[in-house]
């Protein structure tokens, strides 16, 4: 058996791989394994989207492998079918990203808050200016959609920093950290009460488009928007005509209908835009997090005690 | 009598001040009274300092002044010994800049860790970048000098973060919100431990010149300076050569040695500097939560309860 990982890990972190799992660690593409490394890979540790994405055939080439652990949090681009189909186990690093991608968020906020776009700017003519002034995020109020493990965290900090949070999700269910959650499909008739608007949704057909003309036509004049969820929540188009027109008056974006994001797009020059490329989670400390989650369910894995590894994705 | 008021004050603002002292309320510098409003005025509302500065001649021309509210935190730029020869009684805002201080240094500390500037270099060539990573606050440790109002509230925001915070003051007392407090003299034996450095102290003749090219030397190799306090407790040229040579990986820097801080001034073209016009404590609730001050002292002056006037200085 050998467990294969596609991604790139640093030395000390390979030799702990090897270490917990007692087994052989080869760091390759899949396409790239040799012959006996692929009928020995039985586990495979992949980003298993965008640049690192697994494809049906390098699942075919694969014809032992019993499990994927997904070193990201959706799993959204796996070949289902062949998961299904194969009966593989699957599971993801769900969790590991609230610290950074909460960072993140507090990170935009204070930015525009602050007007660090705006000094910079000065800075560039060497002007020294008294009329322009900083706004303060203590009092205001943060939307949050999605009160999962990211938007758990971004509502806790935001609020240790004096900000009102309110949280959006399904059921309406209570979340820690909020002041109130509501139904999302309730959420159109709050909008003209945010300061500050952060998306940390996954896509689903319930979320794709829900940031539209006609949400942001109700939003507060100057509005700060932030995405770490996914692009598709919002329609782009009407996003971006938002920003131009001033009526949101900033943007974090992290996450974008298409990524890359293609050069000569619109966002890439406007200056109430900042553009981060999907890179909110990935810190010196995301792939010894990931790995951590790997290594506690490898044990089970095991043990054959699948039933209580964490993060199992059904497929 | 008359409230006079130097710098100018919102409609609103001004009506409370006349409610709530019922008195006249004048705005307007010193120097343009006229002769009746010269003899009436018994109270001074002004910031005392930089472009608001208080001087010998126009206290001489308020004879029967007794009272001066400064709107700032420091009162070192008033002139100590008129003050002292007229028995004048002075009060400060102390207390009031910690709120918006402690979200603009929490705000450069995530601005260099998250990147963002060097993010924003590569939107400005529509590159999109994995290669570039961002870095977690989460864990790390920041140093902050002074354990005042100020660097209690960065103490909260910080560890509410998830930083270790270590303070230092003249005693090395404990103060809320801190890891660790140590006297300030000790300081330079912990220096190499930190990642933020964060400088929240007031000139004194004993901070001045504190940071210098020694205690840069022993700091961590891409440290982030933050200064807050006063410009004059960083030697300014030992601090630009830390920055040019990359000991200091970044800086934000709201106070300077001279303000305002000269063109051509080696630090308005440094990429890795945040320059901001000691606006850092500047939003649009700083005059509101000044003159609450004001007028709480203003009830107590009016029963001649002086002794339990808040933040009284004496000269």
């Amino acid at each position: 058996m050998l467990v294969c990982t596609t991604p790139d890990v640093s030395i000390d972190l390979q030799k702990k791989l090897a270490e917990e799992t007692q087994q052989t660690v080869v760091q390759n593409k899949v396409a790239e394994l040799d012959e006996k490394d692929r009928y020995q890979a039985e586990i495979l540790i992949t980003y298993g989207n965008f640049e690192d994405a697994i494809t049906v055939q390098e699942i075919d080439r694969l014809p032992n492998l019993r499990w994927i652990h997904v070193l990201s949090s959706g799993t959204e681009q796996l070949p289902k079918d062949t998961i299904r189909d194969r009966a593989l186990c699957v599971t993801s690093s769900k969790g590991i990203h609230s610290i950074p991608m909460s960072e993140y968020v507090i990170c935009a906020i204070l930015y525009f808050a602050k007007r660090i776009g705006d000094f910079r700017k000065l800075q560039d003519q060497m002007r020294w200016s008294y009329s322009l002034g900083m706004s303060e995020i203590y009092g205001k109020t943060l939307c949050v959609l999605g009160t999962g493990f990211i938007g758990t965290e971004i509502a806790k900090k935001a609020k240790a920093l004096g900000m009102e949070v309110i949280g959006f999700n399904r059921s309406g269910r209570a979340s820690d950290g909020f002041d109130q959650t509501y139904k999302i499909r309730h959420v159109n008739e709050f909008i003209p009460s945010f300061d500050y608007i952060c998306n940390a949704l996954p896509s689903t057909k319930e979320t794709r488009g829900l940031i539209d003309k006609e949400m942001i036509r109700s939003m507060k004049d100057g509005v700060i928007f932030i995405n770490v969820g996914r692009g598709d929540l919002a329609v782009e188009a009407d996003l971006e005509e938002g920003l131009r027109t001033g009526k949101i008056g900033g943007a974090a974006l992290d996450v974008f209908n298409k990524e890359p994001l293609e050069p000569g797009h619109p966002f890439w020059s406007m200056e109430n835009v900042i553009i981060t490329p999907h890179a909110s989670a990935r810190t010196e400390r995301y792939m010894e997090r990931a790995l951590d989650i790997f290594i506690k369910n490898y044990h089970l894995y095991k043990e054959n005690a699948f039933e209580n590894m964490v993060n199992k994705v059904s497929f």
